[in-house]
């Protein structure tokens, strides 16, 4: 019987993990000099917290969710993203007891959507994210926006441009949706199911409906900076003109709502300049959340990298430089099965110095052993035959210059470290 | 309303998420000069795999699994430990068809048990796995032994002892199966219900039950060394040998059966010598389990640490160097809103030179913020008031030696040099 992958799932093998890792320990980095630090969250939580933070009228709620009960019939939830399960354990954890504010979490992880498996999106993917929890200030937005600047430039990539845009705050919103509610009442018998739906829990997503995307109603709706009280629009203003003052190049994009709904005011997105490849992260303000999960009334921000697709551009683009697989330094040969634990021992000893070694313990023939030592790249082969054994020698082999001496064993660590490159 | 972490997770915050790493770092890096390759496989499988592999038998599949169905109702499971998905990765994408044989995997990351939370004990937690699949010998198994003890060394673990059995191949169990039949079938009526049900299905997990660990049967049965085939007596003695002539102590464990139905012959841990943390790591052979998940029939050998209990282990014994949380570099401090832009761009100059910055954008008292930049343990501040803005200056202050001077701009960066240690 075969197994195979789960649907929509993949592995992640060898040199494409290696790079997760790299891009994942730049991101890191990068982000410790803004004074983020980092945080794991479960892999599951109860279901209303995703329910009630990431909304019950968004997508991700209502058809994405990896939801099940467990044995003692509790409903859990695998987390189709971050912000929910951090800003849950600020909460639990009472962070909001430090006296600096704002708190700045990290946290990389996998998170779960039931999507359509398509070209390079799954249902399984890591996000990177952060959490600035504890000011309300166009300046912490902005040093949001910087950072996620410079860690896409840290990783290569170049001709960065925000787009932006306000959402509103909870009173703007609420007059938005009203007046959206009969903009689009009128067109009920026409807009797709999900959409007269969402036309009672929420007309704002009817805007980034994927099925009625090029409806009339939709090119002509009511444009939320209409709508927006003094303090929102004040707070977008301000945003902006920091953005210019620091020279950072942003476009505004009206048509930028993101699908989760705790967001309120400044929304954005990060691309490229030619926009080739979409989003590169994204985020926005999301004032109300810590208080609706539990805590108290703390505003805060926060982005997420979808780092599968870091990972996918920067390799169609030719960003990364390792273009081969890691190579053994050291392939130790023993001749015969007397000379396997010989072979663990002398592999012991130039391990011990930080050397990758690999060891043919299957006792192939020569040729055979001498074959794999070529494939996996290594630089120095080290022999160990029946008069070796006797005379505790060794043979040592270049690989490169193919020339090869007999040594003693304790000229072995000197004479490798003369061969192998570190 | 309040949202708790699902019963029997947690969150790792700060502190001991960079311990996690480190763990995690010296294991990967260690391994690595043995020749493994990192991958990583979904958080989810076809439940049907864990069944058949881990065993129907087992404890794991009986009673600890998060199985549910997905939306196409197709029954998935939160992965419970790593073996039987690393090999069917390595079945899936043909890692079988290498020339160059055994394949050395490792990963790491979150395994699923819907077990009863104890202190030290989660639903959710952290494994780091190695397989080395294509060779049954063993000088590979003690290879691998080899660097489990060189791991936990690096790690600054002492007095390491390996406890060491033989469950034997497929016809030694066969033939010890229906001995153990015959002699718990005597004593049916005191056994707990679980063990009438292993009576049938799997004997051998009668031996290590948690229940019955007192019952006279168990103590009186018969032993899985008087039934052992030649090959596998022969196999284990020429293991012990080997241990012997490299000179790594163990202990053979005859209560030593794990609790996974996929081992075969040698199976291990590795404990301290007093034993006080019980085992660090553990592992074994099993042969059949790749052709089991419909590879090729390739032996296989692999061991997994548990990486909480590791971090455990290492907290309470205090292994860790690091006692203090992460500090800031600089503290940049302006003292008005209209430095804040000022300041924005300030701490990027010194976090593009990789000083950890913070920078306090909510304008508080001067006392305020500069107890901040104690408090993160900053070794200088930047402060900027309206005079230095409009001289192209700024305040640096040496917090070790409470002195401080105006500089200018140009200056900020060399001069921080000579106050921060890097």
């Amino acid at each position: 019987m075969e197994y195979n992958v789960a649907r929509g799932t993949r592995d992640i093998l060898f040199k494409e993990k290696r790079r997760f890792k790299l891009v994942e320990e730049v991101i890191r980095s990068v982000a410790e000099t803004y004074g983020f630090n980092m945080i794991e969250t479960p892999m599951f939580e109860h279901t209303e917290l995703f329910a009630r933070s990431v909304g019950e009228s968004s997508d991700i709620v209502n058809k994405e969710m990896y939801t099940f009960n467990d044995k003692a019939n509790r409903s859990i939830t695998l987390r189709p993203e971050g912000t929910a399960g951090a800003i849950r354990a600020f909460v639990t954890n009472k962070l909001y007891s430090s006296p600096d504010m704002p708190v700045k979490l990290m946290y990389d992880g996998s998170v779960f959507r039931y999507e359509r498996p398509q070209a390079g999106r799954f249902r399984q993917f890591r996000q990177f994210g952060f959490e600035e929890i504890g000011a309300r200030s166009p300046y912490v937005d902005v040093e949001l926006i910087m950072m996620v600047k410079a860690i896409l430039e840290t990783l290569g990539f170049e001709g960065l441009k925000i787009k932006i845009n306000t959402i509103g705050d909870t009173e703007s919103r609420n007059n938005y949706s009203k007046v959206l509610r009969e903009h689009f009442g009128a067109h009920i018998d026409t807009l797709c199911e999900d959409c007269r739906r969402r036309l009672e829990t929420n007309p704002l997503r009817i805007l980034d409906c994927k099925v009625d995307v090029n409806h009339e109603a939709i090119k002509n709706a009511p444009k939320i900076k209409d709508y927006l009280t003094e303090a929102s629009r004040e707070y977008f203003a301000k945003t902006l003109e920091l953005l210019d003052s620091l020279d950072v190049k942003y476009e505004i994009d009206e048509s930028l709502v993101r699908g989760l709904d705790y967001y309120n005011d400044v929304v954005f997105e990060i691309h490229q300049e030619d926009n080739k490849y979409g989003a590169l992260g994204a985020g926005g303000r999301y004032d109300s959340l810590v208080k609706e999960v539990g805590g108290p009334d703390l505003p805060a921000v926060g982005m997420a990298f979808g780092v599968d697709r870091l990972v996918m551009i920067m390799e169609e683009e030719g960003m990364f430089e390792d273009e081969n697989d890691v190579s053994v330094d050291v392939f130790v040969m023993p001749m015969n099965e007397n000379m396997n634990a010989k072979a663990l021992a002398t592999a012991e000893v130039l391990r011990s110095i930080g050397l990758i070694v690999d060891i043919d313990l299957s006792n192939r023939s020569f040729k055979s052993q001498f074959k794999s030592a070529l494939r996996k790249g290594a630089q120095a082969a080290v022999i160990i035959g029946e008069e070796e054994l006797n005379n505790n020698a060794l043979v040592l082999k270049n690989i490169e210059t193919a020339t090869q001496e007999t040594i003693k064993e304790e000229e072995l660590v000197a004479k490798i470290q003369e061969i192998v490159s570190l």
